[in-house]
């Protein structure tokens, strides 16, 4: 077998076969293919794509390069959720346990945030104690315990994914349809869950900024989970705003909070519920109704003992950022439009975000919002509060957001985009 | 600057701008752009194109990497001819000191076979004593005495292209008519001639299996060359069959000889010939006619100061393998095919060439040819004889060999392709 020819082939806009891909995959983990081998193949999929086919099969040898975890001795169904990636994107949060509470296991396994769209784990670590490496010992525990359980993937988990998202990182070839999914699915299918639903963000904050596109990242996906013997489906949903009133790591943490004791905003709410009912649903669970259980105090509980569970303490104070800046409205009218990829922009810069894997994130960094659009704002009031530990970062925010919002008079009847915007499988 | 938008825009089908090219390729020569991330970019290269434009400015920028040699001090005038690359293609044997025989000085600096083409440089090492290796001194010292020169090109012409080659032959990149022109281009302009004659081939022998495209990559390189003050014809070339009788080290030096003694088979003596009128006429030398001098001993003259000046004797016997095989025909008739690139893997195979850079090659090995398309043959006469000597390469060779011809009966009237098929610039 001859990588050139594998090169070739798909530069070609030919098939890989079977046997190509099956002998790719491990030879590149190995590195007996290398990187610059990988990377030119990576661009000739982006701009040549690949067929159905040749996704499962690539998705199939990623697998197993690595372990598949096995939560068949659990005495209830599994149930997962992944989102692509967005600004304010705290659902796992109020989610997993909400979902727990109504009879599910929920085995999700995150990951950390990079550029403006923010990470799982960052958000939960600003609970002090909270870890977020569990052996996958513990992690059944924890899931036996609560009935569901948020942490980092482990090295054994489709290790070809990790070096191949690496490299497609560093060479501009990351937004391509069938590596995308083949990474997402991967490493949902090697984690063992019997259900999952995707969350496909579209718009100004997301990877997939057309609804085209994402409902061909999500046709890909869930036809891949189906495949592989994992009810999935798929809802594409709005990120042309931000998702709640917070972007950032804490302040998430305390949305979060207020989602699970019957308040919150009303997108992270109808959000948050939409999600549920779809993993109960694809988990077989009927007769439960997650709203309730937002309202009568059991999601918080589920969310308590998880949080406890990982060391965490659910009591305890969230980081404060050091020093806040407000930014007001200019005028009166109708906030029409606030820009998730700015905000999002904004509250990396502030110190929610790291700019490198290795760099740390401030926990109690990030952007406030006093109003979404839709809401009527009075020239004066606080529009966005900028928190940060420290303020030389305020000036690179703030120009980030320069012209991140509208704010339109005799524009009584303006309707908000929708969040949920389409459903797929 | 950053590699990344420089893949992404590529990708996406932009223009590169001048500060982008002017950093890109400095970067990676010295490392800062990575292999992976030159890969890629190279991948969207072959698969969207450069504009003129930016084929000159990555030309530019490569030469600027490295030295310019300048034989201004030279009291005639440079021509020089650089080849693609083909089966029994020994045209600068004969041509170098053909030219120089005319008033013309040519500096060619040549390469090493790689795959079933042969290399100048190693066919003219099977001469006892002959040293490729020259210090820009020497080779200016051996331009003074022959006229003409055959060397490898130092470290430090353009080592951007060394690099940059190096990682296209093992990612699948190679066939890109911007990267292909830009990388013969940068060296010859940088190697400071005057005039250039391009022998672009074209057929299965040839990287350029077809006209349209053999003739689009004559024309970059035309214009490439015009741009840079260097007088450049292109001559698109047959290369479906081999050229002259043989194909291998010594034995194409031996045709050679013929060819500069008056004899030698015609199509080498045509492109020979044909060559050497475009190079004159780009160096502004005129009045002489080059087929004269391959009659009056002028030419030869010229070939024995050059190999005498590089260390070779002109005189000694040249090595012969120690094995034959012969391959008859096996039905009367009249040849009307035979494939060029099976005869060079044929040649390749016995030993003539090499499979990887660090291999070496026989000096005796390769395919001799006992007719060409157009030659009426009979049953059981020698149609080729294989030369090795390491007689378990018979078989590989022979296998390569399967279905290279064609013999016909009642078809007297066939008329072989021509040899010159288009000329540009």
């Amino acid at each position: 077998m001859d990588v050139i020819d594998i090169v070739v082939a798909k530069r070609e806009s030919r098939e890989l076969t079977d046997e190509q891909i099956d002998w790719l995959i491990p030879a590149y983990t190995g590195g007996v293919v290398a990187d610059e081998q990988m990377s030119a193949l990576a661009m000739a999929i982006l701009l040549n794509g690949m067929t159905r086919r040749e996704i499962s099969r690539w998705t199939d040898a990623m697998i197993r390069t690595g372990i598949r975890m096995d939560f068949s001795a659990l005495d209830r169904p599994t149930s997962d959720k992944h989102s692509t990636g967005g600004v304010g994107d705290k659902i796992t949060l109020p989610l997993a346990p909400l979902v727990a509470s109504c009879g599910a296991a929920v085995p999700q396994l995150s990951g950390r945030g990079l550029g403006h769209t923010g990470g799982t784990l960052d958000k939960l670590e600003s609970i002090p104690g909270w870890r977020a490496q569990l052996s996958e010992r513990e992690m059944l525990d924890v899931l036996r315990e609560a009935g569901a359980v948020v942490c980092a993937a482990g090295e054994g988990l489709a290790p070809a994914d990790k070096k191949l998202y690496a490299l497609r990182d560093v060479t501009g070839t990351v937004e391509s349809i069938p590596l995308i999914a083949s990474s997402i699915m991967s490493k949902k299918i090697a984690e063992g869950t019997g259900a999952l639903v995707l969350d496909v963000k579209v718009g100004t904050g997301a990877f997939m900024k057309d609804l085209t596109k994402a409902r061909e990242l999500a046709e890909t996906m869930v036809s891949l989970g189906t495949d592989h013997g994992v009810k999935t489906v798929a809802l594409l949903t709005d990120m042309d705003t931000p998702l709640g009133l917070t972007a950032g790591n804490a302040l998430e943490v305390r949305e979060s909070v207020e989602v699970l004791a019957g308040g919150g905003p009303a997108d992270v709410v109808e959000l948050t519920v939409a999600l549920a009912r779809e993993m109960l649903a694809n988990a077989g669970i009927t007769g439960v109704d997650p709203a309730e259980n937002l309202g009568n105090g059991k999601a918080m509980d589920a969310w308590r003992r998880m949080i406890a569970a990982q060391g965490g303490d659910p009591d305890a104070v969230l980081p404060v950022a050091r020093e806040q800046h407000v930014i007001t409205a200019d005028r009166s009218g109708t906030l029409t439009r606030l820009d998730a990829l700015q905000v999002g922009v904004a509250a990396w810069r502030l110190g929610a975000g790291r700019a490198r894997k290795e760099d740390p994130v401030q926990a109690g960094a990030g952007v406030e919002m006093h109003a979404k659009p839709g809401d009527a704002v009075t020239a004066g009031q606080p529009l966005l509060t900028l928190h940060t530990d420290t303020p030389e970062r305020f000036a690179p925010a703030i120009e980030s957001l320069g012209g991140a919002w509208d704010i339109e008079q005799g524009n009584d009847e303006y309707v908000a985009r929708q969040l949920l915007l389409d459903r797929v499988g």
